[in-house]
């Protein structure tokens, strides 16, 4: 039966796949900094190649930014097609000090392969290359009909994916995607995330006078933007934990009583969790649990400030400027669009006298949430469970993914989110992670996968 | 007559003055930063080699940090004994992108020194330096005894001075301090400073979880240490610009009927003011004028904030830790000490669940007034008159010189702030300026005070 000579070809080439993960991740592909486009742009071409080496018709659709690779098989006549997507673009390393390898040179410690993007998102994404590979080499053929599309923009939240899916929703057709880019509940404790958060990003510039004063001959007399920055970011969450944007809960839909149950059922430690992060109390919104407020209650934090003199002593500086990054997560049924425009609201009619604000927005994306009682829900159930040996649990995330939303919107599709990852993989921070035996389980749960939706109803 | 000669003498030597000057600037003597002591020391050696030059006893005293330098003339039997303080250090010169030219090359344009150090205080402290000159090149003596005492830890608030002044207050007496670290009122509107404010400076670092974290994962169940600092730093001040710290004002002396009306009749355009500093309304405490507040009203202005990510693009970190540094500018009678104490009270009180605050006391020096009745103010308004051509105005500034209350503590002696600097010299910012006129019209009135104070009764 071809599932077992899947399986014995995975454990042959386990090393293999480990050492071609190794090769992906010392590309600094940081799509944010525009002085790593040359890495993007390797990064694409090393995906590329590798799909072709499967046999792949692989090609590179280069983008205002930074390109998308896409490569398909469609060969399974009367099959379900399967949209496989990912990303190769990665987080910046900074802060660079915390990390104890580079963050570009891919380090095994106990296991877990530690680098910037070992989890997020290459690792994971690479376990569906693998398992695509697997087939073709095996077998000469997939089971379903796949369509694989990686892009390099997801961490900056770049316009060019959506403007490519909604030019070509008819290429891109299919009955079901897949993503991994998510955690797992726990070790041992594999998930399928049903619900995501939205994200609605922005930064604020504020100006005071037009050059750095001394705060003696001048404090007092004129705003001082740090003051107010501070002012204007301690004005959006209350000492409750509540965001104080006028409006801003207004089309937030409530928990409903079975899905507060099941939060309350899923094992969950919260002296564990506050050991874990060294803090000596959990903070958030009044009035709802922390996996609630993790899970399924927008928030809102900041993310970078900077303004003023940061170096050794004092210095009695009044500087002239500030600035900050903060971002809200959304939840069903929140519009990024309306949120942009309450945020900016109120931050017009907060902002203290004496400084002007210019207001800049990142990116924004909805919250979504999946339908659990569907067939491709019911065949990723039963393919994790095959790797995974034990069944998934149903989780909703904070993380935010923009592009199950956009693969919602113009393909009218659900995406099954597929999560390899840990909640300690530390993914957007130092010392980022993945767990090489959750990278092999993926990569067996993803064959299988293929396998179980070509006989899906 | 001697004044004659000694304005003939400065006129000749004025240029030689301007190249003096511009090597001592060149010297990056920056306090606040250790890897600067090398700078700090040479230009320790460079004040002392001039004085050494003219004739006079002059020495360098090592200290636990930066040193002292001192000389002295006491040939004058009967006479008083006047004692000039300067500080050869200089502010960090950063931000350095918005210099026209670097910070230690000294470059004028249109009759302005441009460089860190120029007016704060290297060219001021020089003044005196040139007018002790002056009287010894040309008469081979001074009017009255001198003693000159120029320091290297003024901008980082060093404790090394007052132990030498505490330990040195026999040696050091004298019967008048003269210090030029101030500002005139305006171009052409010279001042003499009889009131000064305190300074209590600190910096707080707030740490949330033990690294920093998703904020997709994370958001939501963990205080930020970002919007926990901006809460505490909104927390220092009123949107009505009282300072919020209880018991802050309970010992500020209130402003007498005839100083507010004294404020009044100052010259002063409020739309020039806004003008020259680019801002469309000034803000402060309300209740008080913009002068009032600059000059004779505690403030309190943050110098600097940092944490997260400040690069390019938007980045999704929860970040572990962030910091401030900020200040409380005083006015008679409140006590540093005791103000530290409420600050550090009002900051436990009002950090935010979650977070855990390290609080820093970086320097404290209570406000001072100086009687405007005295024989040595008398003696300066002449001298000032006789440089600048017009009698100066009596001004309250909100620049702290901790070395006043020092002086005044252990020598029991007041000091005459002979300000020769305008308040758009930007002396903490970059592009700091001097006025070569005024540096020479210093000079001069320097030279005339020596001989207005031998007659001084």
């Amino acid at each position: 039966m071809s599932l077992e000579r899947i399986d014995a070809y995975l454990e042959s080439h386990a090393k293999d796949f480990e050492e071609q993960l190794k090769t992906l991740i010392r590309i600094p592909s940081v799509s944010a900094q525009p002085d790593h486009d040359p890495d993007t742009r390797r990064a694409a071409e090393f995906i590329r190649d590798d799909l072709a080496a499967m046999g792949l018709d692989a090609r590179i659709i280069p983008t205002k930014r930074h390109p998308i690779v896409y490569a398909e098989s469609l060969g399974a006549a009367g099959k379900p097609t399967v949209l496989v997507y990912g990303h190769y673009d990665v987080q910046p390393p900074e802060p660079l000090e915390p990390w104890l390898s580079p963050p570009f040179e891919p380090t095994v410690r106990d296991g877990n392969l530690y680098a910037r993007g070992a989890t997020d998102d290459k690792g994971q994404m690479f376990t569906h290359l693998k398992a695509v590979e697997a087939w073709l080499k095996t077998t000469g053929g997939l089971p379903v009909n796949v369509k694989i599309l990686i892009e390099g923009e997801e961490e900056i939240g770049g316009v060019n994916l959506e403007t490519y899916v909604a030019e070509n929703a008819e290429a891109l057709a299919c009955d079901y995607a897949v993503i991994s880019d998510t955690s797992q509940f726990a070790p041992g404790k594999p998930a399928i995330t049903y619900g995501l958060k939205g994200l609605a990003y922005f930064e604020i510039h504020v100006q005071g006078a037009n050059r750095d004063l001394h705060s003696g001959t001048y404090g007092g007399a004129v705003a001082n933007p740090l003051n107010a920055l501070a002012s204007i970011l301690a004005g959006l969450k209350g000492p409750d934990g509540r965001i104080l944007v006028d409006g801003f809960y207004d089309a937030v839909r409530p928990l409903e009583d079975w899905e507060r149950e099941a939060f309350a059922e899923l094992p969950f430690s919260e002296e564990e969790f506050r050991a874990d992060l060294g803090v000596g109390e959990v903070f958030g919104e009044a009035g709802y649990s922390t996996l609630e407020r993790k899970g399924a209650r927008p928030t809102c934090d900041v993310h970078g400030l900077w303004g003023g003199y940061a170096g050794p002593g004092p210095k009695t500086v009044l500087p002239c400027k500030a600035g900050a990054k903060f971002s809200f997560r959304l939840v069903p049924d929140q519009d990024p669009a309306e949120v942009e425009k309450l945020v900016r609201k109120h931050i017009e009619a907060n902002t203290p006298p004496g400084v002007t604000v210019e207001f800049i927005s990142h990116q924004g994306s909805p919250a979504v949430l999946v339908d659990v009682d569907s067939p491709g829900f019911r065949a990723a159930v039963k393919a994790v469970e095959a790797s995974f040996g034990v069944a998934p649990l149903f989780i909703r995330e904070g993380g935010s993914i923009p592009v199950v939303g956009l693969l919602k919107r113009h393909l009218k599709v659900d995406t099954l989110l597929l999560g390899w990852g840990q909640n300690d993989d530390n993914l957007h921070g130092p010392n980022e992670k993945f767990s090489l035996a959750d990278f092999h389980r993926g990569i067996r749960a993803s064959a299988h996968l293929l396998d179980e939706l070509s006989r899906a109803t």
